[in-house]
């Protein structure tokens, strides 16, 4: 049984509290279990060198966790000098995820950077960030709606894990069934019914087409109750 | 008049949640006014290399803001690749000022890394994460007291700022009066009555010892609420 | 039409030429149409820390391009002191579709150090990575068959890119094709029929459930030729 | 007793050879007994980034030791890559004492970076490179006291220790009595008599209010000498 | 006897192949013995800083290793942060040696980056890639030839090593030789008859004036068939 | 006419002061003219890896400029994070030199680590600190001649340059007239006669044989009168 006499398809608590920023132009902070990350938007006139006199926008992101946001704390990024892959990896398909949403010459030469900060991890960081900045990036449009001729937002943007683990398919799986699992699979969703990032791994097992295409119908299903709980938060 | 009608020997309202984190052997959350800082302690067998086999401990501790905790963001020390000098000395700050508190002896080779994670800033920041710091410390050593054949705290500490602006000093001050004051002042003081770490600063002006002297007495009236928030936090 | 008439479904001329290093235990020169990769793997007796003493082996990778592989030149990352984040996601991508294919116990305490420099870029540097690694895996666990007791490769890896273009499939696309996808898709998949890593990213558009199953299925198609250049070098 | 019977209240032979360099702007080496340091000030037309267009000059300052300065050699920090938390909160207190003695707007677009490099370090090299980086930049000015249309130095400002140890205060304390000091005080005063920054640091035991002001008092005493000296030096 | 029976002035085989980019302005293939290195130049219209406005140009040079060029697999450096000292040493003289064929005012305001990446070591890869380097760099102003008023090319530069083993001088060390040897020189000639760069080091012996004179005799000898082999490249 | 009506064949003068430094076990300071060197040696108990359990012992050097040793200030490297190329290339030169001297089996595993300091550069600071880097060297083994079956130090070595200007070949070249020289060379001489290190660089010109003959002849002499000032700096 999964801890909490949860079900197979069944997804942790979500909570989104919005605003929890002072001064992020959009911010929340979603908790996904025992996971929880901070999420903020933050609105720069600055767009990066290589959209300069393009008309159009960007949106990037950045990841970190608090060094003891684990079992055993980790060493801070910050004093050892540099991210590590991992991070790396993350912080380029949480961008990814939201640029997806956007109509990024809908945003004028502006940039939008999210910055996800996991206070605490318990498996589906990388998500939960995606979920949450969505939200954050939500609020800070919302917020600055004015300043854009149309909604620079297309698409409603929210992120499930699904894995595999003895043979079984397991929604939103948390730290313990991560670190076993056979297979595990992240899928980035819009609410309109599409894949924006899908991403399969099997270290210790090989999935087939059949397996991945229950995945996502699964992480379709799971996703229902992130997107109903990010419009919760936006409408605020 | 300072804002929310604080008088000028008032501090901001002070809140601290302990055991804010699931992993952490001891931690909190400190509000000071609009100032937040999350402070952990996490326990560890291996002591610096310069005490190995020395049969003494150490409490050493990181800070770190989230990049989103000020008004405009600021980079990601972790992205940028190094830490900030004014990292570096608040980071040696809180650092001196726990191990202050200890005796390092009773630790046994065992070292207690403390992280302070700012998450929102609005002046104190390295004041609110000491007090923090101490209690995150003292659940630690609470929590694994058996660990030690005495008790390793043998002082409270809790620190606050006092400054001077136009010619009338201020206790706690915010964002907004720090950038604007005359001269600025940190001190670090223990529950019995003494001062473990005070740094003045006078960069547009220069202050007297009888100013000097007055700002640490308006500061050992300040820190009795904290001992006494602290106190109850620990208790807990 | 696709570049030198090529069909939709059709992938790119496949040349893999083994050996080519003096001195790495496996070696291979992968040249996917103009995408040519030098892939070697490095036998080492230390195997990472979290492993000493477990048993087990390790394969990871590491993956570079010379700066002037790409149409402008790229300033090298030695010499900026960093590795980009591409860098780092590309070769996490590569380590992961590599262990997938081993049984690591088998390994013993070895760790296998597989790198892949980029000579000359057009689109699908990751992918001829992974399938170049492979080869270069094989050879050099075939040159030391004697040092382990069962073989240990289980399965066989190759990869290949299918991305959507004006809306239609594209199996193996250049770097031209790349840079306008709507869609991209790299599939890294075993002979024996599944799949070990999946990324499916659309920054431009949208991909349904049903387009995911037909880019698999159009890979898989792909791979055949790959698979089968792979057993030719690896026979030597 | 203290090595070559020093009283407690008494400093070290203190020498100030002005203009030691042949290219800085203003120079000197300051000897405090055994703790010898370079310093000089250069003046620069750039000032930094948050003050372009102000009509505002800026003084910065810089420290490092040779790397045999001390009793075993410390590695360079140049070739490590990066500077020490030591480094850089010396750093940054010899730059806001010596802000603190100039009318930084008569300075004009201007900046003075002061170097203080430790040839030779018997403990407090610290406030020796306040001390000798007063001068450095006293004589910078006095040499372009043309470029300015008042005079930017404003104050004479110097620097001393004064510590505790086995109950007794100590001014100036050596490399050996710092390390066993109870507490620490660096005091920056300036010569009409008011205090710039002081930091009180008690690692081994706790300060009281009244030693504070003790303290204070000698330090006060114990930089008439130094003024002297560095009015002497700068006369030339 | 040397391997494969060469005589003690007679160098290994060379072979340049032109052209082996098809990107790079030019680029050549050189292949000394084992010793493969791979040679671009990039044309660039961005001279370094101290060069804007001064109507001349400017050659600089980059080298790297793959991390299995080697014996043994070297540590990969964009991987590490840095370039080991015997990096910068070596690009350096490839750069100074190859601006020391140019007229660089006839460049105009252009850069020439030279990038040298050895695929396979086995001595020499210092020299190879000044001789591949000068191909590179002769392919790029030969195809851009019409944007310059003059040839900036003026002299042809070829370099080669020569080495002393028991006594014995030795031109064109492989590895195993050049690890043994008592004395090392490479010497950076041009095709007029003249030494553009020469470096020699004796770490376990002592070089004598008149040993010297022929090692430089011998180098010029040797250097012929390099001259030769890079003239019909460039003649391509 | 060179400034101070100095001669082409002659050098600036030498001083030498011995043991400058109160903790090194060898120092000295070297000036040239106005190019003045902290040259110290430690000695440390552990070789680098690769010659641990060789009974072999090593000789580095470590190379730096004090950021106002120059006309205009340069960055600090430990600052920047990174040594300069030309710092490398330089700190090899001077290891390389100091190690011809030695027979480091007499050594035993014992590491010396010699540091040149640069306090002001008027041209041949690398010169100089081979010439003061011996000095340091044989200070230290002489301090510590009992540690040693045999003395280590086997020949005497000292350091000048030569170079060529308007045609002209020039000795020991200052600052000036090294930046307009047609070619450069730096010789590693011993006192028994002959060449350690020779490196000949022609940026704007090319040299000849019999130039690189006479070069050599002129250093030799002009090193007899370092070798002298050595020799009175180390009798002490």
């Amino acid at each position: 049984m999964r801890a909490a006499n949860r079900g197979n398809m069944e997804h942790r608590q979500i909570v989104i509290v919005p605003n929890v920023s002072r001064y992020a132009e959009g911010s929340c902070l979603i908790k996904v279990g025992n996971t929880h990350v901070i999420c903020t938007a933050s609105l720069d006139n600055k767009v990066p060198m290589f959209l300069r006199g393009r008309q159009s926008g960007w949106v990037t992101a950045e990841y970190g966790m608090l060094p003891r946001a684990t079992h055993s704390r980790m060493d801070r990024e910050a004093s050892k000098g540099k991210q590590s892959g991992r991070t790396h990896e993350i912080q380029r398909l949480i961008g990814r995820s939201l640029r997806a949403c956007m109509d990024l010459s809908a945003l004028g030469e502006m940039q939008v950077k999210i910055d996800c900060d996991v206070i605490q991890a318990d498996g589906g960081t990388r998500t939960a960030s995606i979920s949450g900045g969505y939200v954050a990036l939500a609020l800070a449009i919302k917020k600055h709606r004015d300043s854009f001729s149309r909604n620079p937002i297309v698409e409603q943007v929210a992120a499930i894990s699904c894995g595999m683990l003895n043979g079984e398919l397991l929604l939103d799986m948390n730290y313990d069934e991560d670190s076993q699992a056979d297979a595990d699979g992240n899928f980035v969703l819009v609410s309109s019914g599409g894949i924006v990032e899908a991403q399969i791994t099997g270290e210790k097992s090989i999935v087939s087409s059949a397996q991945l295409t229950e995945m996502i119908n699964i992480s379709f299903e799971g996703c229902k109750s992130i997107f109903s709980a990010q419009r919760e938060a936006i409408k605020g």
